[in-house]
């Protein structure tokens, strides 16, 4: 059987793995990213994970066919260069060259979210799907288009990117410069200010018994924990934040009716607290009058492991 | 050489016209909606004013290979029946099972915005455009993508709605009844309810000359006109519109990417006073940190006979 490695190059770590033509997982490790974000210095450790993962798997590098990488940014259109990373201040950095000189194997990059909505779609929750929408709700929101199977990388193929729709204009400032992104009201970083917030304007919410009494220890449940509990002022931040995310999720439905629409980040784990009030309000934003069956919005089934199963299958003619 | 018959079913007019296979219209001839809006009246009109433009042009009935129509409303996938169509009232209207039947000529519908779209990609301001995405800004804001030349009609083939992504979450009441969507903002309507209420906050404008005085008489040219001629208020809601209608291309163009925009609907008159300050503003609002080229907006070329062209051109394979 033909293996591939995918690598997920990620702010924090470097995971990286071995990956059947199934889209199987066989092994992964991770390694810190580390603080030195000089595109040598990276390509040089993420070669080094790919030889210790082979090494530690026990197979023969005659046996690895090719190497993918999901980066966090966007990639030009031969799935071969960075054009930009901002979370590791990458700019036009000739990723593939690099790294096949010292591998000696083909190597292809795209977008990290994209690897993951790949995977999604070949293994994961969106298989056997013809078309598919996967959203990730990160630090950021992140996507990728599964159009027959494959992934519609825009007509630049340079990639899309849902979460810099403007979804209030003239609103928040996103991280990326402008007003009112979508990510900047549906991001998991957004949810956590959103929950700030309301602590701040609610001294009496149980929001502050979950955080130890400060809001530096807010994270993206603590607003899903407290509404469980009976917190008003939880599940008003839940349900504002659930409208956001859906008023995002119709958008791209009013355009391009997927069959199914993802959600991954770590968002999906709030499960039905999440997916029901979603998928309902799904139902009231979405255009059609009601004659048309709005498509259903699931979790991810593939989690952290997405992006590097994604990015190990790329290379295959998986993009369009 | 073969000939099709197109139809723009509009509110107001049915236009009919002989158009070629290279989509030059030959003849075109138009009739009043009326307000009668039973389905099988207006076919019938539809089928008369197709016999009589055949008839007026000279042309043997057997010369007319097909007729396609664009239909104001939501086509079903096989591009054969209207799911729904609000300004007509129309809902599962079988419509090309009943004008087949009356003119024994294949027939095919699609949504009119979708035909102008892909009349301008044919023969107009996006030929030998690989991807094009059309907005026409009219009563709504109607809007086509065009992928390889082709009409793509979304995953479920039921057509693309840009003027329903939202752009103010918690907006403006859209006519489809939802809050915030881009057509509440963009469109020409919105414009004339924007040029009127700053009439009403500005007894002083110009525009209440331009407009003898009454805001029922605004126009979509009002306000460029005042800012034209120097007024302060019409140059302000010029530069709010833009800004509005700048929004939601650039949300469009961070997930599609295509070669061009095309800008159709009256609007598009008012030509550099238009285009120089949306170019100027999609600079600053797609994603990309300058580094990806964003795509130029111009205007739409076929004007008014963009619908017909467009409906003839259908049932040559062009739509995915």
């Amino acid at each position: 059987m033909a293996y591939s490695i995918g690598v997920d190059l990620g702010g924090t770590n470097i995971a990286v793995g071995i990956v059947d033509a199934r889209g199987d997982l066989l092994k992964k490790i991770s390694v810190p990213t580390g603080s030195a974000h000089d595109y040598k210095i990276l390509i040089e450790k993420i070669a080094a994970a790919v030889e210790q993962v082979t090494a530690e798997s026990g197979l023969d590098m005659q046996k690895i066919r090719s190497v993918g990488a999901g980066i966090p940014g966007t990639v030009d259109p031969s799935g071969r260069a960075v054009i930009f990373a901002p979370n590791i201040q990458w700019e036009d950095v000739p990723f593939s060259d690099i790294l096949e000189k010292r591998l000696g194997l083909p190597v292809q990059i795209e977008n990290d979210a994209e690897c993951a909505a790949l995977a999604e779609g070949v293994c994961g929750g969106a298989k056997g799907c013809g078309s598919a929408v996967m959203l990730t709700f990160g630090t950021g929101v992140g996507g990728g288009f599964l159009m027959d199977g494959k992934l519609f990388k825009g007509c630049r193929r340079i990639g899309t990117e849902p979460g810099h729709m403007t979804l209030v204009f003239g609103g928040e400032k996103c991280g990326c410069g402008r007003l009112g992104c979508y990510e900047a009201y549906a991001s998991a970083s957004a949810l956590k200010r959103q929950t700030a917030r309301a602590m701040e304007e609610n001294p009496q919410s149980l929001m502050w018994a979950l955080c130890g009494g400060t809001t530096a220890r807010v994270s993206g449940k603590t607003a899903f924990a407290a509404a469980r509990a009976g917190d008003e002022t939880g599940a008003r931040v839940v349900d504002q934040y659930i409208s956001y995310m859906a008023a995002g999720i119709s958008s791209i439905i009013n355009i391009f009716w997927p069959e199914i629409v993802l959600v991954g980040g770590g968002i999906s784990g709030e499960g039905d607290d999440l997916l029901i009030p979603l998928n309902k309000k799904l139902k009231e934003f979405c255009y059609g009058n009601g004659k048309v069956p709005v498509p259903p919005v699931v979790s991810a089934l593939l989690k952290n492991d997405a992006g590097i199963i994604g990015a190990a299958l790329l290379g295959h003619d998986r993009t369009i």
